[in-house]
């Protein structure tokens, strides 16, 4: 019988969404004994993850629940096949990239400044916050206090399942999109990355939802934010190392951009961090995918590859071939 | 010629919009004469609109910039004919409710909170938030930091040209949408609003979008709020009145619920008001319609009406006939 090892803290009842052909084995978070399965499902924070990793023997496959798994062919090394819980995430994943965009463009945490000081005579200064990071020296009346979504433009870099999640959260917006991924393609067209340096001057806002990988480490350094025009959005929920954290803090320091950060490089990000305290940066400690839904969506994903498995079908969501997959081709 | 007053404070670029065979007559804030007109437009702010008025003579027609006009009849009296914007700010309201909603499910004010405290991992606090607020006591994991909009139920109460906007910008969430207005209609389906307290119980989200009148006056009181569910979400984008202040910050205090306000009673809330200081509430200075788009919208529909009048086509968005629509009809 197949030997499955969970983490032992996700929650009992989900566990009847697994396959019932299966031994079912909980890993502690420290386990104190080596423990013997054939597929493992790591837990969903990677630390704890790499503490359960040292105990197990024998996996030869390893059903990750979280859509990021780019930290586990080290750890588990090239013989192991990875897949990753595709699709499972979507769907908070992209509504943070939609409500992180929002916020920023309706001044919110200027608000709850407002809020917290009991002035509502401060909305006026919003006006003038607009002016600045925009550059729109207008006299417009009435004073602006916040922006709209509707008609921006907007540089989507990755067009995965949550990349097309976000495309259509935002379709009631009316966004002018241009799409961005590893590989040009048409219907609808779909940009090469090599292409992203001519792109970036056109956008209001780029959104960066691309797996990390040696190509993208990088792939938004001082030269692309420099190409970003005054006043651009720049909304990470990918991972924080595609952009250099360096530059950027040092480009929202300038006041002439603005992000909303869901990840970060170095993470957890220090106290004490220069990019903590920047000017019009909304940052959230990697949170975008933990609703409730998180765990029963995860279980569902990882038991329909499970099942596939045991079926002897193919499996969907392969990151790492391994020798497992090398094998069956 | 027909003379048309307009705030001086527009910008002068917009005036190429009005219809050319009309004398434009610029209103200043504080008059120092009387200044005789035929047409008024209104100040955007209620406030300067009532100081001008007074030095107004002739004035039979009044095209608001704005879509809220409950102050106007008490003002210019009955006999004059009274056209609000309709349709001219649905799109920033309807973006406002949006982004309230989103950010309070994401828990924004709290995360914001952790930001300037720089604390990665105060993250884990928010699964207790989540738990206090809307009772779901179930142990979770991950934990939970965050909720998920699509899905949940929605009591939209008020069906107009924002209402319907509102709806629109919903649909990628997969909402479970309930319509609620003056009168029972079908195909979509609306409910009447003396229906309202068996629907509140079933909603995760109210959303009131409607506009005040002596019928919607404190139509959602302490015996409505108590109907709302555990941690169920109020949005209040229409006019303060419509909620009973002393009973919102009632149920508040309480921790029953929770609340997004972008229009208050009394307006402007005074420093030192408890409503500024309740718990899960997220409260903007009646600031959605305020975006750099909103002068140019509200000129086109004005100039819409103003085109329509010089031509002797009937009104479009008459709230208040007066003497002027008697006299044609």
């Amino acid at each position: 019988m197949l030997r499955v090892g969970y983490p032992l803290t996700l929650p009992a009842e989900l566990l009847h969404d697994f396959p019932e052909e299966i031994a079912l084995i909980a890993i502690p978070d420290d386990p104190d004994h080596v423990i013997e399965i054939d597929v493992w499902i790591p837990d969903f924070f990677p630390g704890r993850a790499c503490r359960q990793w040292p105990h197990l023997r024998g996996v030869r496959l390893v059903l990750s629940m979280i859509a990021g798994v780019e930290w586990l062919p080290a750890l588990v090394g090239p013989e192991v096949t990875i897949c990753n819980a595709h699709g499972a995430h979507n769907v908070p994943t992209a509504e943070w990239v939609v409500t992180a965009i929002l916020a920023v463009l309706k001044q919110f945490p200027f608000y709850l400044e407002v809020q917290h000081a009991q002035q509502w005579k401060r909305r006026f200064e919003a006006g003038a916050r607009y002016a600045t990071i925009t550059g729109d020296a207008r006299a417009l009346y009435p004073p602006v206090m916040l922006e709209e979504l509707t008609g921006k433009s907007v540089l989507l870099v990755g067009y995965g399942a949550i990349g097309k999640e976000i495309e259509r959260m935002l379709t009631p917006f009316r966004v002018d999109l241009v799409r961005v991924a590893r590989r040009a393609r048409l219907d609808p067209k779909v940009h090469a990355v090599s292409e992203l340096d001519s792109l970036l001057p056109n956008a209001e806002i780029v959104i960066l939802i691309l797996p990390i990988s040696p190509q993208t480490h990088g792939l938004i350094g001082k030269q692309q934010l420099g190409l970003m025009r005054q006043g651009a959005l720049l909304v990470n929920a990918a991972r924080g190392p595609i952009v250099d954290t360096g530059a950027l803090v040092a480009a929202l320091q300038s006041g002439r951009m603005r992000a909303a950060l869901d990840v970060t490089d170095p993470e957890p990000l220090p106290q004490g961090h220069p990019l903590w305290s920047c000017p019009n940066l909304l940052l959230t400690p990697h949170i975008a995918a933990a609703s409730p839904q998180c765990a029963p969506n995860a279980v569902r994903v990882v038991a329909a590859e499970l099942r596939r498995y045991l079926r002897g079908e193919p499996l969907r969501n392969v990151v790492q071939p391994g020798a497992l997959t090398a094998l069956r081709s």
